[in-house]
């Protein structure tokens, strides 16, 4: 299991007129989440991109349990939970900044050819990354 | 049950780099499928709001089968299916115009006053509205 | 002068929790209503791409003049002020259904060859299109 | 003059099919931008929201120099070029690592009281700790 942490501040720009983030922009945090978590493994993803891999998200899934409001510093928590195939899935976890957890996530992501738009395997050496934590 | 269906154009703000909508961006379409499916039965989510009940979501789930891309036409099918309790369950379809299912997704929207933010019954005459629906 | 006109409902992924419209987002109103413009006069954008020509905003400036609020139809009037050259400026008003004078923006864009990434010229058909309306 | 800067990373929500960032995305960085030159001179938005005392933006220009690409970290260079009265006008500029301009923009904001919801005085401690710097 690779566990990675990153934060980010929630911008107005996130909010809607309820007062508190939209539930569609979530999706952004989660990006940052596995973007920093595939940094922090020495893989950037504009990297995987420019070997002619890509990596779109096949499902997600949301549970919004407490609201992210404006200006919040919010925890991402991102986890890799098994070891990759053609597919890797993240699960996320939103904290605020005295721990409690906001917003629990899931998404499947898949290694497409960016060329042929098939799927294709994980690259060797991210496997490899990974192998480590999945002892 | 209760099942509507509108249509609405993909923006170029909503592609991304990949050449295909941003898995973030999906909300929104669900977004305008379930209000105009509540302002076809008469109850326009802005008024909803005028009467000091607030609809958050609190949970997500999106399957992305098929790539929605730029300026295509998109049928947003929207599915009530069952009688409304403290909270409301909507469907989504995404289809092509010449019908293929490109994502399905489900939603769960909880009511909430708006003063005291805690979760609220759902208004009777939206109740009765729906009624019909779930003989 | 080309003028054209379009409607668009305002999303609640599109406020801000000033209850208002997010002033990043009116760019994505801008972005309907000059490609229905172009639509109306033949040149859906998506084949302007697909020949290889982009059209990317080399400016933008907005005045803001009145709110415009989730759920609002907006119509977009549009206005192509000049004949083409190697660039199109666009100039937009945001109008109330009652027709009140909402926002108004204007956009320069240049066309660029996709593979060159360099300037080029407009379409010569485009060109064609355009030129009844600057006699 | 009270010149900021700060950083980013553009993220993959924020590009297009163009495979650099949507224009009216921009925006987001410059809302950071000030914010976060606010914050430093002791006035997080959120507490001026507290006070009562909304911020919305009354025009906004941009021009677009040279593409902001995914995955880049892009300077933000904020400037506030005159004293406050009952507006403050901000200046941005977007910077590459190495220092290239990529983006400059100006937006004009102005002091609303939330509850009348008309233009009211900047804050008198806001303008004081401004002072030094408009000597």
């Amino acid at each position: 299991m690779f566990v990675h942490e990153t934060r980010v501040r929630v911008r107005y720009a996130e909010t809607d007129q309820m007062g508190q983030m939209y539930y569609g922009r979530y999706a952004e945090l989660f990006e940052v989440g596995r973007v920093e978590a595939l940094r922090a493994l020495g893989f950037p993803y504009r990297r995987i991109e420019e070997r002619g891999i890509l990596l779109p998200v096949r499902d997600l899934s949301v549970r919004y349990l407490m609201p992210v409001r404006y200006d919040d510093e919010v925890i991402i928590r991102t986890t890799i939970m098994e070891p990759l195939s053609a597919r890797i899935r993240f699960r996320y976890e939103l904290l605020s900044e005295s721990g409690e957890r906001l917003t629990e996530a899931e998404t499947t992501l898949v290694f497409v050819d960016a060329l042929s738009k098939r799927p294709c395997r994980a690259p060797a050496d991210l496997i490899a990354a990974l192998a480590p934590f999945f002892p």
